[in-house]
């Protein structure tokens, strides 16, 4: 109880998707060491957050998307005071799951929710990046801002699920800085190849309705660029994550199957 | 930036108010020693965790309200979208707010983190309490029924607010369990109360608009009881709040004061 809330909630943290955060979070931190048993409930947290922030995201006074991984939205299957509730709910369970984590000790908690707390609301975090994402609609956006919407709104989530992962693997604080630095060229490659799929994917391998963003007059990389020089934009980006990576003196090959991934995604 | 969001929330959480959440999470500490610059912080996260559920309760889909705290409420005057991530910023920042107090040791932020989260969310908390409210809209609901939905949505988070005032006080776990005792009588007062307020008060007085209840069909106490009944109802909630005051050997009188006022309360 309540039960129509409940559902709501497990109708959208479980209706698959990549699973990319909690992902990138548990190949950082076992990077640097730490037991998975460690990682799992923030890595966990991190998936609360990234679906609060989908289910909101396609309220009909927001994107109004009926169509997420595959199946009808939260708000289109349980109505919009339902999936709002759901979203709420799934943000404060996300802060509640790292704050009474028993495997890790309370300054680590407290480290760890704040940088997901930073990552995930304003003005450095995501709910910045749809603030200024709304705010840019139907404008034009030259490149510097373009760069600013996407690295509030989703650069700053996966920048922290990558620290996060360090933090619990107790990296030093000049690991931190390379870690952070690989986080920002695979939020920007996460991104950009976010934008293509948008333009070139079906609906199918999208599991949402592609074109949304060109029928809203988002500010997009294909948008500003066209499809071949953002093309080569996310190459690129993906050669300066790969970079980093070798910056990092860790076994680091999970993180680049998944930044290869990321390059490569059809989804 | 993003300048809408952020005046959003300005709008919303600056409209004045009573502050009963801070109010009394403050006497709480008082009453156990804590100093004023160890309990704000958390005061303040108290009232931006109830701003942000005013500003989602009263959007469209949900209460669909258009006055609150004497003026428009935030999504009249800055749109559904706006006032959607206005809310989800200010959960956000409630939690950040504690988990960076630098005046409490990170053992007992995390303690309070936990306990707010627990009174917002659900199973237990306001957000579970929102969700029984709407699953009894229009449903007839029996005095236990009602009780329930009261001692989530609203309960719990005026019981969290005097257990983290003790919490930071450095309360011990009798105490603690004095103080929810006294919080859960509380709780059940201002709600009892505040049904009431939403038959008899003026508009002026209430700074929303009255008879909200009736008209949605709301599980109220008047509803079920009558107005006399319900007026005795609030004379026994005061009194078993006072005594179990009394169970506290702290100096309460603010505590005593929050409580007269209460119930006599215009608004």
């Amino acid at each position: 109880m309540p039960e129509k809330v409940h559902q709501a909630i497990r109708w959208s943290m479980f209706a698959g998707g990549k699973r990319f955060r909690p992902a990138l979070l548990i190949a950082t931190g076992e990077a640097f060491g730490a037991p998975i048993h460690t990682l799992i409930k923030t890595a966990c947290a991190f998936e609360m957050i990234h679906t609060y922030s989908l289910i909101h995201d396609d309220l009909p006074s927001m994107d109004d998307d009926d169509l997420r991984r595959g199946r009808p939205t939260c708000h289109i299957r349980f109505g919009e005071a339902t999936a709002i509730l759901a979203g709420d709910a799934l943000q404060t369970l996300a802060f509640r799951t790292i704050a009474e984590d028993e495997q890790l000790d309370v300054a680590t908690r407290i480290a760890l929710i704040s940088e997901l707390a930073r990552a995930a609301g304003t003005p450095e975090g995501m709910v910045a990046g749809q603030g200024l994402d709304m705010e840019a609609e139907a404008r034009q956006v030259n490149a510097r801002q373009l760069e600013e919407i996407h690295r509030h709104k989703t650069g700053a989530l996966i920048v922290a699920a990558t620290r996060c992962g360090a933090i619990i693997g107790q990296a030093t604080e000049a690991e931190l800085i390379a870690v952070t630095g690989y986080g920002s060229q695979l939020g920007l490659l996460f991104q950009i190849t976010d934008d293509l799929l948008d333009v070139t994917a079906s609906v199918e391998d999208l599991g949402k309705t592609p074109g949304k963003d060109a029928a809203s007059r988002k500010a997009t990389y294909p948008a500003l660029y066209g499809i071949q020089e953002t093309r080569e934009a996310a190459a690129k980006a993906h050669r300066n994550a790969c970079q980093a990576l070798e910056q990092i003196d860790r076994p680091t090959n999970a993180l680049r199957d998944i930044t290869d991934f990321i390059l490569n995604r059809s989804g």
